[in-house]
C-alpha cells in the first residue's frame, strides 16, 4: 500500500491562493506566481520533481472548491492522467474524462474518499491536491503520511492561508527532505503520529 | 554604512510565538520551541550563524511588546551586547544596562529610530529583531534591505503571525542563500525594493 501524501506550493506568507478565488480565477490574483517553479521558471530538478510525483501517485483527492475552479482550465483531458476523488456535499454522476482521469464525487467524508482512493491507487501514492480545507481536514484526522510543500519565495499578501484553524495537538512534522531552486524550497515532512 | 536587517524565527504555520502571550510568558505556549535551533538542538552551523549575526550588528531595533515581555527574561547583562532602540509610544529615559546595552525608548517613529541606531551601529548592521509588528512596519517603509527568517519544522497552530496585514505592493524578495541544520531552515533574503 502506498502512501498519503499533500502536494502544494505555498508563499512565504503561507498563502496557497492570491486574493479573490473564483471560476475564471482559480488561483486568485498573482497567485499564478505560485506555480512559476513548474512552468517558466522550471528547471531540471523542479521538473524531476513533478515528474516523480505523477510517477509514484495512482489517484489524487482534491476539494470540491478546488474541483470547481479548476475544472475550466484543466481542461479535456485533464493533467492529472490518473483518477481524481472530489470530497463534497453535492452527489453527481462520475465523469469520464480523456487520459485516464474519471472524476468522482465522494459524498459520504474524507475517510470514505481515501478508501476509494487507496483502492484506486493500487501500490502507489494517495495525492490529497488541495485545496488548503482538505489537506487540513486529511492532516487533522491523522491520515496523512507525508507533506510535500514547495515554498515560494513571495509575498502574497493575501488569499487563502494553508495553516488556519488548525490545531496541531499530536502532530509532528519530520523534514525528511529539501531541496533548493530557484523557483522554490522543496520540502518533504513526514507526519509523526504521536498515537503510533 | 551597515545593512537594516531583520531576524526571526517563524514556525512552518507562520506563528512567530505561541499563543499566549503575556509578561512570564514571552514566546507564548510551546513557542520556545522556535529557538531551539540556537539551545537543545544547536549545531556548529547554526552556533556560526548565530555568532555571525552578532559580530556583524551594531545596534537593535526592537518593539514595545517584545521589550515588555524580554525584559525579565534576558536578564542584566541582556543577551545583545549593544545597543537597543525600542520604538514605543511611552516616553521614558534611556536605561543602561550591564555589557555594552543602553536600552533607549524611541516615541517619534520607525524612522527616527532607524537613524538613532544607524548612527549608534557605526559601519555595523542595524538589526529588526522583532516582534512581528516592528518587523512588518520596516518591510512596509522600504527600510528594509535583508529578512533573515529562519524557518522552524513545527506547527504551533496559534499565536503572533509574522505576515499578516501586509500588502506587499512593490516588495519583491530574492533569496540569497539557505542553509539546512536539523532544527531550522536558514534563509536570507534581500529585499528588492521596486523604486530602486
Amino acid at each position: 500500500m502506498g502512501k498519503v501524501t499533500s502536494e502544494i506550493s505555498m508563499s512565504l506568507d503561507g498563502f496557497i491562493t492570491g486574493p479573490n478565488v473564483r471560476v475564471g480565477n482559480g488561483m486568485g490574483d498573482d497567485g499564478d506566481r505560485l506555480h512559476d517553479w513548474m512552468f517558466d521558471a522550471k528547471t531540471e530538478t523542479d521538473a524531476a520533481i513533478v515528474d516523480e510525483k505523477y510517477a509514484s501517485t495512482g489517484a489524487v483527492l482534491i476539494g470540491k472548491r478546488m474541483f470547481d475552479v479548476g475544472f475550466e482550465p484543466w481542461g479535456d483531458p485533464p493533467p492529472f492522467g490518473m483518477p481524481v476523488f472530489i470530497v463534497t456535499h453535492e452527489a453527481r454522476e462520475p465523469l469520464p474524462m480523456q487520459g485516464g482521469t474519471t472524476y468522482t464525487f465522494v459524498t459520504d467524508g474524507i475517510e470514505s474518499g481515501l478508501e476509494l482512493a487507496r483502492a484506486a491507487a493500487g501500490d502507489k501514492d494517495v495525492g490529497v491536491w488541495g485545496g488548503a480545507n482538505i489537506m487540513r481536514q486529511y492532516l487533522k484526522a491523522g491520515l496523512l503520511d507525508e507533506m510535500q510543500l514547495h515554498l515560494i519565495p513571495i509575498l502574497l499578501g493575501d488569499g487563502i492561508r494553508l495553516f488556519e484553524d488548525l490545531d496541531p495537538e499530536g502532530i509532528e512534522l519530520r523534514r525528511t527532505s529539501s531541496i533548493e531552486t530557484p523557483g522554490a524550497t522543496h520540502f518533504r515532512f513526514e507526519v509523526v503520529k504521536s498515537s503510533a
